[in-house]
Formats: C-alpha cells, structure tokens, sequence
C-alpha cells in the first residue's frame, strides 16, 4: 500500500482546511488530531474523515471561524457554547478550561453543546495528562448503536476515554468506542474489502453482518457485550452514561436526535461534549508510580500465546506511533489516496505526494 | 422457594451486624444496602455476602467502630482514610463529602484507601441522585478478571456506577462490573445448581467454564466483551480506568495486591474507592427533563421479541424492587436460608422466619 510522509499527510490536511475557510491556526490543530489517529493505528479517524470535515465546513454544517464560549461556570465547572466550531477548536477550548479548574480546585469539569465530531476522544485525554493530570473525554454521536433488545438503533458508539500520567513519558490511556467496534472501523474494512468479525453488528434482517458495507448501511452497531446474553446491556449502559454526561449536562441533541454524519450535511449537528481533568496532587502522594506499577504489573503477566504479549491500555497505538515515527511515513489503502487526490482537485490544492508506493 | 419478609431481613442482618460488634446506627446502614441489593433482584450483593462482612468482623479484618477520616481536601476534592471501617460507613462518609462539595463547586470527587467490600456500587450512586445530582461510584476489588490474552487473573470486577435524576421519581442507572458477570451472579448459580452463560469465566485449562463451582474456584472471568475478537480489551480497559480512580488516586491497594474475600480473613483488604457527585444545575437547565427524554426513547423503542420490552438502565432493579415491595418479601434459595441458620446459631441471635416456604 502506499505510504505518505507524516509531515507530507499534515500538509496536505491543513491546506484543505485552510481552503475552504479554516484559520490556520484551527485547521493546524485540527490536523494534528487527525496526523495522531493515523499515527496510532486508528485509520477510521484520520485521514479517513478529513473528507467529512471538509464537506461540513463547506455546506456550513461546521463554522470553521467560530469560537467557543463560556455560558456558565463556577468552582469545578463550566457550561459552554460550542458554537459549533471545529472539533480540534472546541476540544482545546474546553480541555484547556478543565485544566485551568483542576489547578484551582483539584477538578474541572467542562460540558459542551453545538459541538461537531471531536475525532479520537483520546486526544481530549491526553492533553490534561501531558500537564501531569488525568483526563477524561466523551462525546455522543449519531444513533448507530442497537440497544439490547431493540430493533432499531437509539445511543451512538459514545466514547469512553481516560489518561492518566505514569511518569518517564509513559501513561495508561483508555480510549473505547461503547459499541462492540466503532463504525470508523468498518469504514476501514470497506475499504480493505475484508468481513466483519462475529459480534459487530446487525444487517437488516436483526441477523449478524459480515460484509462491511451491509453493516456501514445498516448502521446497527451491538453495544460492547454484544447479545443480551452476554451482557451486551451493559455496553448499552455505558453510552447511555456517556448521553448523560454530554447530552444530559450540556442541553445538545441527545444521540437520538443527533443526524448521521454524510457528506451532505447542512444542519449542524449539536452534539453534546464532557471534557475532565483531574489533579492527582489532592489525593494520595505517588500517583504516577502507582500508575506505573499497574501498567508493569499487566505487561509482566503470563500470555496465552508467547506470541501475543499482555497489553496495557494504551500500548497497541503507542506500538503503533513509535513505528509510524521510526518509519517517518503513514501507510494508506489506495482507495483513500484516490479518494483524496478527487478531493485536492475539487478544493484546488496540491494532492499528497506518494513516498512510496 | 421460601420468603421472607423484608423486614424480617432487615432485623437479621442489623442484629447479626451488632451480635458482632458493630454499633446499631452502622448495622442498620450496612443492613439497608444489603437489602437494597436483595430487592432489586442482585441476590449476589446481599444476604450471600452477609456471612463474609460477619466474619470479616469477627476475623478483625474491619473495624465496625472505626470512623473515616479525610486526610487532605480541596474545593472540590477530597482524600480520604476508611480506616477500614464497615463498607457502608465509608461509603456514607464519602458520598456525603462529595455532595458537599459537588454543593460548594459543582463537583465533589472523593477517593478512599483502607475501605472494604461497599455491596452494590449503584448503592452509593443512588444515594447523590436522591439529592438531585449525578452520582457515580467505583470500587476496586480482587484480582477475579483475566485481562486480554493474559493467563492469570489481575484485575477485578471494578464496577462502574453511576445515577442520574429523571424527575417524578424516575432516574438511570447504570451499576456494572467491567467483566462480563460478576464473581456474585456465579455464587448465586452454585446456591441455584444452574450452570454458566457461555462467555462469562474461564477454567483452569483456559477454556470456558460451564460448572459454577469450577469457575468460582478458578477465579477467571473474562472482561465485558469476552475474548479479544469482540473487544475483551474494552472490559479489561474499563476495569484499568476504576483502578485509577480509586487505587491510583487513594494510595491503597492495586488490585493485584488485593487478597481474595474469603471467610478466614484476618487482614484488611485495604481496598480503594471513589466517589463522584456533580450538580447538573450548574450546566444547562432541564437536565432531568433531558434524561427523562432519554429514558423514554429507550423504553418506547420497537423491541425484537414483543415479550421482551427495551429496558433503560436501572429498569431491571426497579421493576423487581417494585415487586419485593409489593409482595413484601425476599425470596431466597433454601440453601441460603440453611447457611444463615447455621450462622445465627454461632453468633446466638434468632434465625430468619420464614414467612412461607
């Protein structure tokens, strides 16, 4: 498959941004959390959806120049207007908001409406753990997860996402769709034309699908648990914390009323976002060492398969970012750089440069 | 099988508490969650664990007099020592505090070292929606959990709890143990004689288990979502999140170091919690109107099976403490009742009558 320079991929997504309105200074941030995604492995939320941002800037879905705003706020919390701005300009408004209020009072605790699609939730986590605290980021989504015994699909995937400092550069990073897999990911199989694994989803017949494009069009996620049996109620359980906390707190759309993200959308859709940020320093000294012993205590642990090495929360994309790093590039299937090629002729700007293919 | 009157419950359980030495005022507390968790139908969380918080006296492992005390608190948070004081006694203490806070600054986040088992964690979620906020509980627990691809147990069932206020009486709430079952529900089907759900717990040749009692000795359940295939890992991840919030912030035990809960035990678990209250006031108005939105949607929502309505998180509970209520007894196995017969002639108080066998 091909492969892009890392900074070749940068380029390329903030000049697209910037060309249909984008601030630089926005359309920069917003392509260093699609450039992380990549880099960690998760496909489904990088250069994959750059199309979508840019099609909702340009049906003025999202406001590329738009700022946030605090409406409310007082010791630990703030109520903000998204303003339905970019997803990178909302997130670092209200993460750095959360930050500056666990500095005052050990917690921040910031809910956002008028938001538009955030990427990888934990990004938002991470940007309190690099300044020593835990963080925490959700956000709701379009329906597209099957409640258990529903026929039809109520809460979204509703990501769950934590980070927390381990000291020496390393962190637990928990960040989960609460469906069984996010709907990025078969996206992603699409475009490989590989199935779908048992216990992702429904086809339109409430049976299981296995071809990726049944399961994109039918767009019934099972929650993480998967059949009742199984305690798939309880992934159900999880998005609807996850409503609660967006939704719930900030006055958006609930997930419900959330439209599905096309590539004509002219109507925002309100989504709702909760960004934390905890100060560990209020709590028990020796955070990060705990921390740490938990993350060596699971790499140590005896696998299954000597091949297969117990991971940590967080290990697989920081694997993965160290070889995206080492090898300089990002590796993309063909038919997303084709995909993207049609898109830089549309919106006039120099298509991403193959490094080898 | 034989009832008993719920009141009847509740006076066994106070003067079992007390015959042991735990003052009236906490035995009565730590009676109620039990029977809260009988009434809502988590047989696991209730009468069965009564012999194990007995002993647990009786061995010196919780001090039923110790009173918690913060060690450090700030705006908006709280550390604490348990003391390792009855589970109840610290779970009041703790919520309380962060009600309080949640009062002063929107949030109250308090965590815990030196705690012991707390019963149902929704228990103590419930008891911050009383008061019209969001609650949120965790626990961490023994290592009962397999993580991914790992042989040996590591973490626990590290529930996540938490409640929200609908208005009229009504809420959602979410009370799950991040593995598929927990440890209890396996209790429950030994005293039962029924075997296990496919995908719940392994046994000893790292297959699944179907005998209650072979997975209850191998002490092997697989985190929500089962094998790595349908995202195990999340289940394993989510478990990670609760040991940092209530072991990495408290300063108590990791998981890993926790000893198993058994009727012999003479040492403190030293466990952690945390508790989390946040005032929805101080975000956007009609937020209980919002989750009854919510709650609505789900519960209309077009079921597969007509005979199985679409539940929203927290119906369950409801729907069997309605009928405890109504009926005005607990139903029990008759093994359980035998078991607690024995116990009330060790520590000299009257046996539980039955009401009707």
């Amino acid at each position: 498959m091909p492969e892009v320079r890392v900074e070749e991929v940068r380029r390329f997504m903030v000049e697209s941004l910037v060309a249909v309105g984008a601030p630089e200074t926005e359309a920069k941030r917003h392509a260093d959390l699609l450039v992380h995604a990549d880099s960690a492995g998760h496909f489904s939320h990088g250069l994959n959806r750059l199309e979508l941002y840019i099609n909702d800037i340009k049906n003025g879905a999202t406001n590329p120049t738009a700022r946030p705003v605090i409406l409310q706020e007082s010791g630990a919390t703030a109520w903000v207007d998204g303003c339905n701005a970019l997803g990178a300009t909302v997130g670092h408004f209200c993460m750095d908001v959360a930050v500056r209020k666990a500095r005052e009072c050990g917690v921040g605790w910031v809910a956002a409406k008028r938001c538009n699609h955030f990427g990888m939730a934990g990004y938002w986590a991470l940007q309190a753990e690099k300044v020593g605290m835990i963080g925490m980021a959700f956000t709701n989504s379009a329906p597209i997860m099957v409640p258990t015994r529903s026929k039809q699909s109520a809460t979204g995937t509703n990501p769950i996402s934590l980070a927390a400092p381990a000291g020496n550069g390393d962190s637990l990073v928990l960040d989960m769709a609460t469906t069984a897999a996010a709907m990025g990911k078969i996206e992603v199989l699409i475009h490989k034309g590989e199935p779908v694994p048992p216990g992702w989803a429904l086809g339109p017949d409430g049976k299981l699908a296995t071809d990726p494009q049944v399961a994109f069009d039918t767009s019934r996620l099972l929650p993480l648990g998967g059949f009742e049996e199984t305690s798939g109620y309880k992934g159900f359980g999880l998005s609807t914390m996850v409503e609660v906390l967006c939704s719930g707190l900030s006055g958006s759309n609930a997930t419900h009323n959330v439209p599905p993200w096309t590539h004509n959308q002219t109507e925002s859709p309100n989504m709702g976002q909760c960004f934390i940020a905890v100060d560990p320093e209020r709590f028990a000294p020796g955070f990060t060492t705990r921390v740490a012993d938990c993350l060596h205590h699971y790499r140590n642990l005896e696998p299954v398969n000597p091949a297969l090495p117990v991971l940590a929360p967080g290990d697989k994309e920081k694997q993965s970012a160290a070889a995206t790093q080492h090898r300089g590039t990002i590796i993309y299937p063909q038919r997303q750089i084709d995909v993207y090629a049609r898109v830089a002729k549309a919106i006039g700007i120099e298509p991403m440069k193959i490094h080898s293919a």
